[in-house]
């Protein structure tokens, strides 16, 4: 891998941003908020912030980055597809449940719904999240979807997937503001207290994690290598795009790996890889 | 150009939608609110959000997808750097003015600066902003920089545009959020008053704005063709990368491109691209 020890000091840099997120947002709930609970107040409500760091900011950004691990490309790609949609569902799953905490909290100390720009953002996020969970799932992972249609839907795939990464992320920190507006009376949220502070970091950390996983996405050098069967069915060497092209060569790329899975999905279809397939 | 109209479909909507945004912007302060003025009261707050989302939304968008717009493959290279550039630096001055705005109106006031998540996301949001964009003028606009450094940084620059242009957009959604959140007390905000609904329409229309800007630059399809002498000079004919890959190629290409553009600066160094030159 070209750059190994950039990837490497980017992808822990990331990890740790991430992590440290998730951390201070659990800090922020129970050191400086009512703590966690299921009971329809306050601490049903602080669910909401928790899991939607882990979720769908910090476990979203490690499913978007997972085809770049170089120690992940030894394994088979039907493997990898299914790690990367098993993240994205497991973030989807926490992302309702938050969302469930959230409107159970509004509904029992009743607060209206979807008034704020925060909310109207996020539901259509969470729709778009699912939907994009669904389509990658019958469409790149089981084996059934024509080529054509792959090879079509790849480039909206891709692009989908950090359009709402970076929606979850103007979300989250559009929350975080409300949060501390509501919430910081006495001392104000203008008079610089501790818990202020301290999220305004979390915010920071989220907006760092996020701009790590971008570009660790981007960079064409730390991209999963071809497999070997899609350089010999490739029919069009292509030539090398500039830097704004995410999509370079998408469809005649895709066409071709997803000719070469094919073949080789008919060549190696063992037991092993169905047994694979069962765990999605 | 493949897929023409699709690009001017895509194209025409981007533009209706920013510009629909700074119409919204200016009903919010012009309609809903005090209306503008240079006092150091909201008057002049509301300069904020007008000149944030005229300049460093709408224009900044425009900016990043100017090389585009197929209309102007004929024109030079340096004319089309120069309109990229005097277009950034008019977002620049737009958010440098839009933030003496809301510092003289906290200050007149005595309301505090510098607390919200929203002013440490978007101060450092322009400081980094007008940093690239004086990288960029003595990198990629002046002729004297080394072809090395270029190729070295154009991947930078290129990922520190776009993360600039989602920074921003989340800054504005946390701004729009936090300024509803203080004045929409009676009726409230959360009991749907027409100021709020409006106003996250606003924050909605900035949001598909981006969006379309996002997909618009990362089509390798309808990105700027390569000049002539860049193909000859060019060394490595790369191979088509994948659908993640925003900066394929990109050292090689700039550096073919870099040469080619160096060559025929040398070459047709004229008056006429002098003048051009003399312009920024």
């Amino acid at each position: 891998m070209e750059g190994y020890w950039g990837f490497l000091a980017l992808l822990v840099s990331a990890l740790l941003m991430g992590f440290l997120a998730v951390v201070f947002s659990l800090i922020w709930v129970l050191h400086y908020r009512e703590g966690l609970g299921w009971d329809g107040t306050a601490l049903e409500f602080n669910w909401h912030p928790v899991l939607m760091v882990t979720g769908f900011v910090f476990i979203q950004g490690i499913a978007i980055i997972v085809y770049r691990l170089p120690w992940t490309w030894k394994c088979s790609k039907l493997l990898m597809k299914s790690i990367h949609a098993g993240l994205n569902a497991i973030a989807a799953i926490l992302a309702v449940i938050s969302l469930v905490a959230v409107f159970d909290f509004h509904n029992t100390m009743n607060i209206p719904n979807m008034y704020s720009l925060h909310s109207w953002v996020g539901l259509i996020a969470v729709i778009y999240y699912i939907l994009q969970l669904f389509l990658g799932f019958f469409v790149f992972l089981l084996p059934w979807a024509p080529l054509s249609l792959r090879s079509f839907l790849m480039p909206i795939h891709v692009y989908s997937g950090l359009l709402l990464f970076g929606t979850v992320i103007v979300t989250v920190l559009m929350g975080v503001t409300e949060k501390l507006i509501f919430v910081l009376k006495d001392p104000a949220y203008s008079s610089f207290p501790p818990e202020g502070i301290f999220t305004n970091t979390l915010g920071l950390l989220i907006v760092v994690f996020g701009a790590l996983i971008f570009w660790i996405v981007t960079r064409p050098q730390w991209k999963r290598p071809k497999e070997p069967n899609s350089i010999l069915l490739q029919s069009n060497g292509g030539a090398a795009e500039g830097p704004l092209a995410i999509n370079t060569g998408n469809i005649d790329r895709a066409d071709s790996e997803l000719n070469s899975e094919a073949v080789a999905r008919k060549r190696n279809f063992t037991l092993d890889e169905a047994g694979q397939r069962s765990t999605m």
